[in-house]
């Protein structure tokens, strides 16, 4: 009997600023991966344009061609209709209302399926690292903000109008510091990875002295979580405690979750805490399990994804897999 | 075509310190209603008694013998599994593991059904008060403490341990007043009965003048939510300032359920709605929408619900309804 044809996905991160596009096989191991600037001030059709080249070369980096592969999954920073394709309300893409999975199907040719950035990144996440599969799962994604993806009796909860989930605006400092939302004291002013670094910023202008600025020559524009790893080990102590200091917020976070949604599991992913799950996890788990109710807590898991970065692309690939015929 | 034989149900709120049972006919009207002390501290077996005693009184009151009631509803303080009515956790009652329906039943010898309070009250609210019915609503009870019940996909929400709609100890405010669970800042510790009373007679301690002293003989120790409304409509500002805060809290706690759910309802009661509702819903509803994120209040209700004191026991009577055979 001969070898089954061999399958392919591609999975697309649609950010604010940046394009990432994964290829991927039927084991969902990613085979090659591309990133491109959005350009969103250029307009939703121009940034179609775009994403459809960031699939193509990403394809063609592999060797191969459209037509061999079996679908495109995007995931979105919006509110996402996902039967139609529709990214309803993206503040970030400035979209409204967009048939995304329409007008890209026309530029490639093959079908693309559509949904939220961070409920596409839970979808993976369960799909590929969660075994067995746990009935509910929340997922806490720590990256430039801090987003939400939640799957209740297995399967991804969205909401009214598709918007569940913003768990970055969550108030969990009522009068702290002010957040990109215009209100105060959000989850992700208090613990993303601009939350983060205004903090030392904001330091290093007041004339603390970090590990940073030898390693980065002074110029702390660059800054990159992976830099806040290496000054911990170094031994930086002003680092440690602003890390420490997140680590209790996404804690506390991840606590009031818990006890609104009493999940079977909690996943903490993204950039921060790819970079950082040394140093961040351990203080995360001892703080949720300490503001979460009692009796909330029993058999519950708190694991950290594997995935970190790539959490999107993997998830937008699983949804392909799951809904291209 | 002889009338059909009209049919009775028992709605019972147990509580840690008092136990509340009502009569209710078919159309869920209440008929007559009984009140006593729950005397946690005589045991689990010692309070099923005081239960069955006050079922029996309300059904007496009315006229009626326990054959003539079809089932008896309970809405429990902690986590309920519902298909064995067994108590789980009951930290008020100082319940672990109870078997709640099956003791009482031995009692009474009519069926039990037993949920969580809050759940219980977010059902009859669902049953009674919603038309039509939302696929997910949020109900958010502010008395004592703060609850919430959780309705998604039309169904009563749980959780993995029966836990899930714990919201009064979600953090609103890290650092913030210390709450009875141990931790600070609980959304509880910010805007229940038991925050906004004790905001009041700390000030009254250093000096602060309000008509409540005048109207209370100078002794707060009996004050009660419909005092302070009274103190309101009568002029007093500090009251007022009091209430306005307490409001303000709520909006944010109901505007963090609602980015985390974004559900289609919101519901608030709860006795200290039921006294000053005029006085808190609107800046409730303003601040909730204030900071729930845009895109998440397209199409959103949030309502008061008429119930207020007597929420759980027509939601454990719509639960005895629905159950009894």
């Amino acid at each position: 009997m001969p070898e089954p044809k061999p399958e392919y996905y591609v999975g697309v991160d649609l950010g604010g600023t940046k394009i990432l596009s994964g290829l991927f096989n039927t084991q969902l191991h990613c085979l090659a991966r591309n990133k491109i600037s959005t350009k969103a001030d250029r307009g939703p059709d121009a940034v179609v344009k775009r994403i459809a080249r960031c699939v193509q070369d990403v394809v063609d980096e592999f060797d191969l061609t459209l037509k061999q592969v079996k679908g495109v999954g995007i995931g979105a920073p919006g509110a996402v209709e996902p039967e139609k394709g529709e990214v309803i309300f993206a503040p970030n893409l400035n979209w409204t209302d967009y048939p995304l999975k329409k007008n890209l199907e026309k530029e490639l040719g093959i079908p693309v399926f559509v949904e939220n950035d961070c409920n596409a990144s839970m979808l993976g996440v369960y799909e590929t690292e969660l075994n067995p599969k746990p009935k509910s799962a929340v997922g806490v994604f720590v990256g430039t903000g801090i987003g939400g993806g939640i799957i209740l009796d297995g399967k991804l909860y969205s909401g009214f109008n598709h918007t569940a989930g913003e768990i970055g605006h969550m108030v969990l400092e009522v009068g702290g510091p002010k957040c990109n939302c215009g209100n105060k004291g959000c989850f992700e002013a208090l613990a993303s990875r601009t939350a983060i670094f205004h903090k030392i910023t904001s330091a290093v202008k007041n004339g603390q002295k970090t590990l940073l600025l030898d390693m980065l020559d002074g110029d702390l524009s660059d800054l990159r979580s992976g830099d806040l790893r290496k000054a911990i080990r170094k031994g930086d102590k002003f680092v440690e405690k602003v890390i420490e200091e997140a680590a209790e917020y996404v804690g506390i976070g991840v606590a009031n979750l818990i006890n609104v949604f009493n999940p079977e599991v909690v996943v903490l992913g993204g950039g921060v805490i790819g970079a950082l799950e040394d140093e961040m996890m351990a203080i995360i788990i001892e703080t949720a399990k300490d503001y979460a109710m009692s009796g909330t807590t029993k058999g519950l898991e708190i694991v950290a994804s594997k995935a970190a970065d790539d959490a999107c692309i993997i998830g937008a690939a699983v949804l392909a897999k799951k809904m291209a015929k």
